[in-house]
């Protein structure tokens, strides 16, 4: 499977880019399904090599609108996974003791260690989309931060974490029909946040600044891809091809016993 | 009284360097304790405004030879200062949850929070320097590291820290002396640690190191002083002066009181 990977030294016209593209998975959403499962499976695998092996710390970012499915992806890829084996770290909004410290404190604080995986439902990247496009800070101080995005991520990269970047792409109609859903199923109406509606109004505004950020801190230690989000199956696909591989790429395995094992008696 | 800042893109050859500098301040001892004393109490009051104007961040590092007297600088130049206005963070050998995350991780975790002034007795430069020295990590890991330490300062900078660095300048003699008379000395005798002889075999190698570390880290946003420390009174006096700059250079007042003085009734 092709993954959606984001061009290098391109503008990038969100607006432009597709959000569906089911042709990618021209079999459709029940294959789909099963193949998932099977992935699944594959990730839960390697989730307990990884912890075994005690070398890797493996970070997913996630970001995107209301409704783009940061916590269904999560809930779906990691199914078959130990709920000890992942941290789920989310970032709302910063508690007076956060705001006391600079925009990463509480992000470096939640990076994995080694033999972890995390996800980061949010992240810092609000402290460049939300922020700016709240006007919550001046450009004169969110600007500096992509420096400083990339010279952190640089930071855990060198000194062993693995970093991938989901940016979970769906267009305005998408979320319309997701959001008028929310309020239709009473289940579901407790996700409802009149918020959503403001971040929805400026929506053109959290295109701007999504592609500021696929620009400018899209680098090869901590590569960006844009998910075809309308489509929950599609996405969920993709995200857990990109994770199996990426997992898969670290070449693992369990470490020997901790002493020969015919010198092991259990008496 | 005149500074002993580190001179930009030069060699820094610390054998060279004079570690006594008496004619810094020619009145002695004596003069110099009743100077400390009334800085330290200018030092409280700037602490008291800092407190309450809930605006700065500020950060002191403190590095240095065992011996060089860090506790002992912080303990005289802090005399005045209630323990709550100041936190010490010591950073000894990392534990094993802090060595399965980047070396930066449990420093940005002690960095000060708005109306704090926060210590560091070693810090991050132990990275670059005693890993360094003591082989712990290959230079293709460590070398990296200077550019991840001034990204980080220049975060911390950028989001309103105010950061300033001594380096604690003895000479191997002094520590001669100083290490003689922890053993003559019952109640110091407990300081006395076996590895400090072996850092002093290295000394040669540490001093390679600190001038990496002046000559690459010595940023306008995190400034480095070379103190010369063969004189407690003399450390205790050049430190304590940097520190009033630092301070008085914010400029700070006390925040009105929360409503209208001519509208407060307390009956």
């Amino acid at each position: 499977m092709k993954f959606p990977s984001v061009p290098k030294d391109k503008k990038i016209d969100l607006h432009k880019w597709d959000s569906s593209q089911k042709e990618l998975f021209p079999a459709g959403k029940e294959e789909a399904q099963a193949e998932l499962n099977q992935l699944s499976l594959r990730i839960a695998e390697l989730q307990k090599c990884l912890y075994a092996e005690h070398k890797h710390k493996v970070l997913f970012v996630l970001q995107g609108m209301d409704t783009s499915g940061k916590n269904g992806t999560i809930r779906n890829v990691f199914q078959a996974v130990s709920p000890q084996g992942v941290n789920i770290a989310s970032f709302n909004k910063p508690s007076p003791l956060e705001l006391d410290h600079d925009y990463l404190w509480r992000i470096h604080a939640q990076t994995p260690g080694k033999g972890e995986i995390v996800f980061f439902d949010r992240s810092h990247y609000e402290d460049v989309t939300a922020v700016r496009v709240n006007k919550l800070m001046p450009k004169s101080i969110w600007s500096k931060r992509f420096d400083h995005i990339n010279a952190f991520e640089k930071l855990l990269s060198d000194e062993g974490t693995i970093i991938v970047k989901f940016f979970l792409h769906i267009d305005k109609e998408t979320q319309k029909e997701r959001l008028l859903s929310r309020l239709k199923e009473p289940e579901k109406r407790w996700k409802f946040d009149p918020s959503d509606l403001v971040a929805r109004k400026l929506w053109k505004n959290y295109m701007e600044a999504y592609e500021e950020v696929l620009e400018r801190t899209n680098t090869a230690y901590a590569p960006w891809y844009i998910i075809p989000s309308n489509h929950r199956w599609l996405r969920n696909l993709i995200v857990a091809h990109i994770i199996v591989k990426t997992l898969e790429d670290l070449k693992m395995s369990y470490p020997e016993a901790a002493m020969p094992m015919d010198e092991i008696i259990i008496d």
